[in-house]
């Protein structure tokens, strides 16, 4: 059994750039603007991803999907790019067995919608995953609503190819 | 085995509103004023309290205790929440078996009492729990003294009602 | 199998001090300045003697090298603090199997080396040492360039003296 340890922050788009706010695999229409960047800003599940890759020691989200709007990850979903993710681990002989991700923001509310966030998540990885959100009481860069972080956390086991 | 992943940040409270300052299940006299708040504002109690319960796919704090002044966890200390929160997890048939929180802040200094505070959360999770402490060099929230932060990982066993 | 959560952040020196870069146990040349401190200032490396000495219950690395500059750690490099501390878990019975570091800055870019990285840290623990590297879209003390931060998480095995 390996760990892998994983963190992501965006930062919310200006309100006169408009944007679809993406979050733990799911869309939240009327929370606020999303994430500005070249992905869909999920950093759940971006940050599960870096987790999922360290523990079964291969890499980071960078590494897998490249960085900017070239990149192979350009435009994907984080469900999606998560289930890439454990496509590559399922090649390189691991399987994840338990990931947990803690979400950091004033915005969007998870806890209204934690058990959507966990479903999808969930299936897109195959093991549990769990989603616990909070707030920082308005210090730092979340607490002034400029934008969002997750730290992530994942289990894999050696089950060979 | 599954893994849970919690995080928690909590405010000061102002000069002219003395409040006991709690942290990792003590109560710290003489190294200033305590969290703002309706709770202890016990950041290491509530970030391991997240990471057990993502541990057991059982939510967040928030589900568990509520949110605000009219919350079932208002008032309460953080290690009699931390029992209530394992009292929970047996409840679904998951019991913890390793823990450990990481507390960022200038103050208290933790390494003066880590012994009583590595003992007061080990008997209120009944499985070893570990304290580590830093500061961020003057950096951020945490450096400026608006708060204090923790970070908190969590492995439980699923045993069975 | 008992599991540590370690956390580590260092300011950049001045540009008029200048510094050796030392991150992930390896020297930087070329990406800037580096950190101001008694040691070299490697954020990944502390972080992750951190959650292995909390996996262990065996204090943080403030207790193991104390603190300032007569600490015994003054001037030594994150990959031998790694080493001695893997040797005091050893000395208590336990034994490191898994362990990643998630790092977070604008600098070094940790990807065009993370061979190099991975292969050091993980020749200093004895175990599979992961490492991811992400910024924070110019938010909060590393988004502005002001310093590093690092979390990391460990396994330990109970395995005796």
């Amino acid at each position: 059994m390996r760990i892998g340890q994983g963190f992501d922050a965006h930062r919310f788009a200006s309100e006169d750039a408009p944007r679809e706010l993406w979050l733990a695999g799911l869309r939240w229409d009327g929370e606020g603007n999303g994430i500005e960047g070249d992905s869909d800003g999920d950093v759940a599940a971006h940050a599960l991803i870096d987790a999922l890759l360290a523990a079964a020691g291969l890499g980071d989200i960078g590494a897998l999907f490249g960085v900017g709007s070239d990149a192979h990850g350009a435009g994907m979903h984080g469900a999606d790019m998560l289930r890439e993710t454990v496509a590559h681990l399922r090649g390189h002989g691991f399987t994840p067995t338990s990931a947990s991700v803690a979400i950091v923001g004033n915005r969007p509310k998870i806890g209204r919608r934690r058990g959507e966030a966990v479903a999808a998540l969930t299936e897109a990885v195959g093991c549990p995953v769990s989603v616990t959100a909070t707030t920082t009481d308005h210090m730092g860069f979340t607490g002034r609503g400029e934008g969002l972080a997750a730290i992530a956390t994942a289990l894999v086991e050696e089950t060979g190819r």
